[in-house]
C-alpha cells in the first residue's frame, strides 16, 4: 500500500511512537518559528531550560503582531527579542520586515522538512510542502532545546482538486468550500493533503493560502505536494538548491477523501461569526459595506496585491468604505513601490497600513458600530475586530476590491475582464531586515525591559483536588474569548499577573476576580472548546488564576496540548448529557487523583453541592499525566534533568 | 510710518475694536480647519447654534489623529465627521489624505485670507501668508457660523533673515534657532513676522516648518510675506489663480526685532525635553540613538521626504534602530511611490506608517524604554512619546535620517556631497479624498456612534454662587493635568459624559467623584493654571461636572478663554496670600455676583467655612460678562439669536 506525504515526512522525522491513528508520536523538529506575542513567553521558556544555543536547523524569531507600540511594552519586548535571538542562534526578523508566516515561506521554507510555530497559521509552510504545525510557545520552546514535538498520530484526508479555478475565483475560495464542508471542527485530529489534477494549477502563495486556513478546520496541520511549480517558486526566490520533489505515492491511501472540483467554484465569502458560514457572494443580495481590510498571513502576497492593484487601478475607492491594505513582506511591499502598484492602490484612495498583521489580530483599525467589514482575512468571531457589534465578511482579495469599489459585498465577476497575475521570474530579494545571531553569543546582554515579568510556574497535581466551577460556558469558545487580543491587552502578553486580569474579560468580567478569590478552579466547557489561535496564554493566565482543570465536551488541539503543557488537567465527559449535572459556583471533587490518572482513562468526579457523580475521561498518555503531576512541562522538563 | 503684513492682513478683516497692542479686537475669519480629536465637540458645537450652512468661504474637516482605531470609537467619530461635513457645507478630507496642515497648504491655504483651526499648529497656513491661528473647537464653531474671532491685539516681532542656509541646514534649524533666542514663552501676545532677504531662498514648504513649530513659542502665528516663491508652489499646485503679492511695506515697523543670520547656523536639535532646549548637534557627543520617527505637520512635506530618501538611497538602517517614516499627505505618498523614492525608503529599513499625525500626537510607535528617540516634530514634552522615560531630540529630516544610517545623534553634515531637493512644477493633484459637501443637505443625515454623546450646556450664572472647594492646586498645573490624553482617554473626546471621569484624575482619583456629589463647584489653582495644550475639554469636562467658577492666581491665556466660553467664572485674586484662606472642603460664597459684574472689576468672596472674606476680580470685557452671564458662549449666542 502506498503512502501518502504526509506519512512519509512523518516516518521521516519520527523519534517515538508507532504511526497509528490516535496514538501520541514524537517527531524531529527541523525548524521553528514565533511572533513577538508569543514569542516572548517562548523564550522565556527557553531560558528557563538553560540550553545554550537552539539546537534545530533553523529558528526565526518574527516581529508582526505587537506594531503599533501604543506604550514602552511592544518596543521592549522587540529589544528583548532582538538580544535574545542574537544571544542563542536565532534569526531576527525585524518589524517592518512582514508577516512570519509570508516571509518564512519567501525566504526559509524548505520542503519536507518540519516546521513548529507558535502561531496557528504555521500550517502555511504547507503550501511548500513542508509538515508546517502551530503550537504552544512553549512546545516550541522544548523544539528549540533540541526536544521532539509530540502529537496524536492524525488521520489523513485526501483533497482532490480537480479541474481549474474559473475567473474571478481564487484560492480563498477553494479552502472556503473546504470550511463549508468540513466545518470548523471538522479538521480535527487529522492532516489535510492536497492533492489531484487541480494542485499544478496552483501557485505556491496560493497553495499557501489554503494551507494557512487550514487552521481553521481545526486540523493538525494541511500539506501540498512539492512539485516544479514549488521548484519555480523557490528558484524565483533564488533558493532552488533547496527544493526537492516530494509526492505521495501513485497509489497511497486516504483514511478520508474529499473531492472538489475547481472549475464549479464561485466567490464565496464566510459570513459573520465563523469561518465555516460560508456562503456565495451571488446568493447574499446586496450588504452594504462600511470597510474593506486585505492583508493578513492569509492573503498578502506579492499576487494577491497586484490583483487587488490591478483591480483598483484609475478607480476610487467607494467614499463610504474606508479600504486599508497590508502587505505580506518587505519583499512584497518594495516590489508594489518599485511596480507602480502601490502608487495605483494610493491613487484608488487606499490607507496603506505596515506589513504586519494589523487589524486581523485586532490591532487598529476597528470599524465602525454595526459596521460590515470585509476583509481577506482568516477569522472572524464575535468582537475580534475590536468593534463588539460589527459583522466580519471573510472573502478573497478579489471579492474584498470588488467591495471597495461598489461600497456593496460585491461579485468580482461583475468587475469585468480577468487577468491573471503571473509570477515573477525572479522576487526581490534584500535580506537586509533579517539580522543573523551573534558571532560572540557571550557578548549578547539580553535586554529586559519592566514589562517582561518572571515566568510563573504551577504547583504539583495534589492528591485530592477540589475545585470551584468558576465558569460554564458553551460550545466553540474560542482562545480570543479565554485570553483576548487587541490593542489594550496584547501589549501585556510579555506580563502574566497583568494580563490574566483579562481572562474571561469579554464573557463575564467578574472572572479573573472571582479565580483569583477561588483557592482552586476549573472551567466547564462545551465541544471544541479553545479553537482559534495557538496562543498559551490561554492556559498559562488560567493557570496564574488557580485554574486547575478544564472539563468539556471536546477540546480543540494546541489548547489542549498548552493545557498539559502548563500542568491543567484537560477532561472530557464521558457522557454529554453529565454537563447538564453541573453549574456555575458548585464545588466538583476527585479524590485519589494521582492513583487514578495511573489506573486509567476514566475519573469520578463528585459534585458537592448536588451531590451528584458522574465519570470523566482525561485520554492523555504516560508521557502527559507524568507531566501534568509535575505542575507543567517545564517543571517536568527540570525535573528530569535533575 | 509703513505698515507690516500682520497688521495688514488683521486691518483687512477687522470687525470691532481697535489695532491697539493689547486691546481685545475681533476679525473674520475667511476660513477654518478642524481635526477629528477636536472637531466632533467644535461639529456638536456648530449643530447646537442652528445655523444651517457654515457661513466661511471654505472650511474644512480633516482625520488626521485617531487613525488607529483600537476600538469602535474612532470610526464612529471619522463617520459623523464626515456625515456633519457633508450635511453643513464643510469639505471632508478622509482619513489617510494626510496632516491638516500639510493637505490645506497644498489644496487650500490662500496668501492674505484668515485661517482658524482647532488645532495649535494652524500656523502652518502662515508659511503661505496667510493669518492662520489656532483656537478651541468652540471659537472654530462660532467662526463657522459666521461670527468674528476675538484676540488680543497682538505685538507683531520682525524675524529678519538674512543670507541663505548652508549645505545639510535646513528650515528646521531656523525655528530652533528662534526657539533657542526667544524661548516657549517667548512669542506670547505676539506674532512673529518673517522677512529680510533670506526669505526667498525658502521655499513654501521650509516656510512654512517655521511658521508651524512658531506655535511652540507660544505666539498667537506667524506670517511669512507672499511673493515670487509663493506664487510658484500655488501655480505646482495648479492653484497659481488664488496667488496675491503680499508684503509689508519697505518702512514697515515692528514691535521688536530679531535678525537670523541663515549662512551662520548649523544643524540643532532641541534636547528632551523641552523646544527650547536648544543645542547644536555638534556640540553634544555620542548619543547612542534607538529610535528615529520622521513625519508630522512640521516636516513632512515632499522635499522634506525626498531628501530623506536621498540620503537613504542604497544604504540601509542601523540594526539598532527602529525608523519610521510617516508621510504628510496622500500627495506625498503618492508621489514618492511614482518617483521610486518610496521604493528606496523600503529598501533601506523604513517602516512606512500611514499618511496621519501619528506617533507625533502619541499615537503609536512609542519608544522602549529609557530610550533615545530622535523625531523631525515638534515637541518633546516628557510621555508624549508614550514612554515615560524616553528622551526625545527634535530635529530636521536630515539630522534624524543621518542618525537612522549611523546608529547615533549624527551631523548629517558628515554625509557628504549635499544634493538639494527640487520641488516640482507640478506636484499630483488628485483631490478624490476630499469629499465635497452635500448638493441636498437635507437628505443627509448626521450619523451619530454611541459613544457621540450630546453636547452639555452650562446654565446661566446664578446671584447668589455657592460653591464647594473641590480641588485645590499649586502653580503650572497643564490642561493634561485638568483633562489627560492618550489612548485610553483620547477616544473619549466626542463623549462628555464619559471623558469627564478621568478629570483630574492623574491628580487625585475620587474629583469626579466628589465634583458630581457637589451642587456647584470651584477649584483653587496657583500661577499658570491651565497652561500647554488649548484643549477645550479641559473646560467643558470640569463645566460638566458642575465646575462653576475657577479661583487662581493667574491663568493661562488659551485656556481662560476657553472657561469664559464654556461659562466658567475665571477668576484671580487681589492679593495672592488670600490663596492660603482657602481649604478643600471650605464652601465659598459671592452674592449680588451678575451685578457685581458689571459695576467693577473686583468681587467679594466669603469663605462660609472660616468666616474669611476677601477680594478677588475678574478681568472680563463687557463682552466675556455676557458669555459667562449666559452660561457660556453657546447660550450667549442662541440668545443673540433669538
Amino acid at each position: 500500500m502506498g503512502k501518502n506525504l504526509t506519512r512519509k515526512i512523518i516516518a521521516e522525522h519520527l523519534v517515538s511512537g508507532e504511526m497509528k491513528t490516535g496514538s501520541e508520536i514524537a517527531i524531529r523538529i527541523d525548524q521553528t518559528l514565533t511572533q513577538d506575542a508569543t514569542g516572548t513567553m517562548a523564550y522565556l521558556q527557553f531560558e528557563a531550560m538553560g540550553v545554550p544555543q537552539v539546537q534545530t536547523e533553523l529558528s526565526v524569531s518574527y516581529i508582526d503582531h505587537n506594531t503599533l507600540q501604543s506604550g514602552f511594552e511592544n518596543a521592549d519586548d522587540h529589544r528583548f527579542l532582538q538580544s535574545v535571538a542574537a544571544k542563542y542562534g536565532i534569526y531576527f526578523s525585524r518589524p517592518g520586515n512582514g508577516i512570519c508566516h509570508q516571509v518564512h515561506l519567501e525566504r526559509f521554507g524548505v520542503p519536507g522538512k518540519t516546521l513548529l510555530g507558535s502561531d496557528s497559521h504555521t500550517p502555511t509552510g504547507g503550501g511548500i510542502g513542508m509538515l508546517a504545525m502551530g503550537a504552544g510557545g512553549l512546545d516550541v520552546a522544548v523544539a528549540m532545546g533540541g526536544g521532539p514535538f509530540y502529537l496524536t498520530m492524525p488521520k489523513v484526508v485526501k483533497v482532490e482538486l480537480q479541474g481549474e479555478l474559473q475567473p474571478w475565483v481564487s484560492a480563498k475560495d477553494v479552502i472556503l468550500e473546504v470550511l463549508r464542508r468540513l466545518s470548523v471542527k471538522g479538521g480535527v485530529g487529522k492532516v489535510i493533503e492536497y492533492t489531484g489534477p487541480g494542485v499544478k494549477s496552483l501557485t505556491v502563495p496560493e497553495r499557501a493560502t489554503i494551507t494557512n486556513m487550514g487552521a481553521e478546520l481545526g486540523a493538525t496541520t494541511s500539506v501540498f505536494p512539492s512539485d516544479e511549480i514549488t521548484r519555480a517558486f523557490l528558484k524565483a526566490q533564488d533558493r532552488e538548491d533547496q527544493w526537492t520533489e516530494l509526492l505521495p505515492d501513485a497509489d497511497a491511501t486516504y483514511d478520508e477523501e474529499v473531492i472538489i472540483d475547481l472549475d464549479k467554484l464561485e466567490p464565496l465569502v464566510a459570513a459573520p461569526h465563523s469561518p465555516d458560514a460560508v456562503e456565495t457572494v451571488s446568493s447574499l443580495g446586496h450588504i452594504k459595506v462600511d470597510q474593506v481590510a486585505i492583508g493578513s498571513c492569509t492573503n498578502s502576497s506579492y499576487a494577491d496585491l497586484m490583483q487587488v492593484a490591478n483591480i483598483l487601478r484609475g478607480k476610487k475607492v467607494n467614499d463610504q468604505v474606508s479600504l486599508v491594505i497590508s502587505p505580506g513582506s518587505k519583499q512584497v511591499f518594495e516590489m508594489l513601490a518599485r511596480n507602480g502598484a502601490l502608487g495605483d492602490l494610493i491613487a484608488a484612495g487606499a490607507r496603506i497600513l505596515e506589513a504586519t498583521c494589523g487589524p486581523c489580530i485586532g490591532m487598529g483599525q476597528s470599524p465602525p458600530s454595526g459596521a460590515v467589514s470585509v476583509r481577506t482575512f482568516n477569522r472572524n468571531f464575535p468582537g475580534r475586530s475590536g468593534t463588539a457589534d460589527a459583522g466580519v465578511y471573510l472573502a478573497s482579495p478579489e471579492v474584498a476590491a470588488a467591495s471597495a469599489l461598489t461600497g456593496k459585498l460585491a461579485d468580482p465577476r461583475t468587475l469585468g475582464e480577468y487577468k491573471p497575475v503571473e509570477l515573477p521570474e525572479k522576487f526581490l530579494i534584500d535580506d537586509s531586515m533579517i539580522i543573523a545571531p551573534a558571532k560572540d553569543p557571550d557578548a549578547v546582554e539580553v535586554v529586559r525591559g519592566p514589562n517582561i515579568k518572571p515566568l510563573p510556574v504551577n504547583e504539583e497535581l495534589p492528591e485530592t483536588l477540589t475545585v470551584d466551577v468558576l465558569l460554564k460556558v458553551e460550545d466553540n469558545i474560542t482562545t480570543d474569548h479565554i485570553m483576548p487580543a487587541g490593542a489594550k491587552i496584547l501589549p501585556l502578553r510579555s506580563n502574566i499577573p497583568a494580563i490574566s486580569e483579562y481572562v474571561f474579560s469579554g464573557v463575564d468580567a467578574e472572572f479573573s476576580t472571582r479565580a483569583k478569590d477561588s483557592k482552586a478552579g476549573i472551567v466547564v466547557g462545551g465541544h471544541n472548546y479553545g479553537q482559534g489561535s495557538s496562543r498559551e496564554h490561554a492556559a498559562l493566565a488560567p493557570m496564574y488564576l488557580g485554574v486547575k482543570a478544564l472539563l468539556a465536551k471536546s477540546f480543540a488541539r494546541i489548547h489542549r496540548a498548552n493545557l498539559v503543557n502548563f500542568g491543567i488537567l484537560p477532561l472530557t465527559f464521558v457522557k454529554e448529557e453529565d454537563y447538564e449535572k453541573i453549574s456555575q459556583g458548585d464545588v466538583l471533587e476527585i479524590t485519589n487523583l494521582r492513583q487514578q490518572l495511573e489506573r486509567g482513562d476514566e475519573l469520578t468526579v463528585a459534585n458537592r453541592n448536588s451531590g451528584a457523580t458522574f465519570t470523566v475521561e482525561h485520554g492523555l498518555t504516560a508521557r502527559q499525566i507524568a507531566i501534568i503531576k509535575d505542575g507543567g512541562l517545564l517543571n517536568h522538563t527540570k525535573k528530569q534533568n535533575q
